[in-house]
């Protein structure tokens, strides 16, 4: 607590899911001189191996205050990845247009909220999200359109928004590709061995190769022409 | 579950917390004809007893659909409704100016977020909120402005806004006045003595008959000309 007071950079809030990219969005923030605030959340999630992840890419990244936010989206339902009698899919590059079953309906602006009301307590002005408009899964909450709007509404929800310095919402990985965003987060120090981007891990945290986040994961080492360093189930 | 096949109305969701205001407009959504699906947040709020009024207001008003959402707002901290190492402070009319320690940070925010991800799920394209912009307290997320520029941020933050219908969120009682708000709910056959609003009721869920809530809804029955039906602790 006493590193809290003694440092004087501003604030930040980051959203730190415990994939690659909300890790390399996290050195991102460190490198623009923010003290870095990360939250995580438990939010009923299939594979709570992610939750480990944040933790050990916190501690790899030298974040010294990791906040845990529960919320139960199983009560809302309807997705495959907070509902265990819904399977996730492989990935199909037919479906791929469409918006998937692993959608989760309003999980962004849900956590973007969290984390608002959060920062806002902290006095931290700026929140980082590791959203992605390039290699995504069509989720509508990824796009820019819905970050920029996200910050008009941000600003008129809080207090700080309407009397301070008012709220920026920093979506740095915004337009670059996966492999992009290895290479960055590569030369930010990132150990993507930390990370864990997969929607079907088994038990020990090892991703399954087949689903659309694995699919993305795998091209963008290829395409970045750097070595995967993911562990893989045997198939 | 079969009356939800059965029933050809569309579909509401309506924010429903236990208080005058919420009960007033879940009365409102079902006189306007819509098959009202209610919703609670258990977020660590002091005033427990207000989920029990919640329960009640849905069982006096026939709502068959009430879902209640777990969220720990007291990970986030800093508001006097949720961290009991603060105070609630009795009603100030020299303070009634400034955001009060009860203000609870992005709070709306978050719960309209999870109202639009079940509405999503539901299939419904209305959600009902019962702030007002007149006799509250100060808070931001209360405003006109607000509910607006969230409109517009929940059509881009989902699927469901992006291809059908768009979402629309109603706050009826935005321009009444807290006696207007009262006239109107007994008309509609709301039994107030359902409801709570006090910030600081005792174990057996009476009213403090001090703090701002109980203030504005004192003076809202008084200018009504309604007998105040409230049950106050004893002095």
């Amino acid at each position: 607590m006493s590193l809290d007071t003694e440092n004087t950079q501003p604030k930040a809030v980051v959203l730190l899911s415990g994939g690659l990219d909300s890790a390399t969005v996290a050195a991102i923030a460190k490198s623009d001189g923010y003290q870095v605030h990360a939250v995580s959340f438990d939010y009923g999630q299939r594979h709570k191996v992610e939750l480990k992840a944040a933790y050990r890419v916190a501690l790899q990244l030298g974040i010294q205050h990791h906040k845990m936010i529960s919320i139960n989206l199983n009560d809302v339902g309807g997705s495959a990845l907070t509902d265990s009698a819904l399977a996730v899919p492989d990935y199909d590059a037919q479906s791929a247009e469409h918006i998937p079953i692993t959608y989760v309906p309003a999980r962004n602006l849900t956590f973007l909220s969290l984390a608002l009301g959060w920062a806002e307590i902290l006095g931290a002005r700026r929140i980082y999200i590791g959203v992605n408009a390039v290699d995504y899964s069509g989720y509508p909450d990824c796009r820019p359109e819905f970050i920029k709007q996200f910050e008009v509404t941000a600003n008129l929800a809080t207090a700080a928004g309407l009397t301070g310095e008012p709220f920026k919402i920093i979506a740095p990985l915004q337009t670059l590709t996966k492999a992009e965003i290895i290479q960055w987060g590569t030369r930010f120090g990132v150990d993507y061995a930390q990370t864990i981007s997969c929607y079907n891990p088994d038990e020990q945290g090892r991703a399954c190769g087949r689903c659309d986040a694995c699919h993305y994961r795998k091209q963008g080492f290829m395409d970045a022409g750097i070595p995967d360093v993911t562990i893989y189930a045997p198939e």
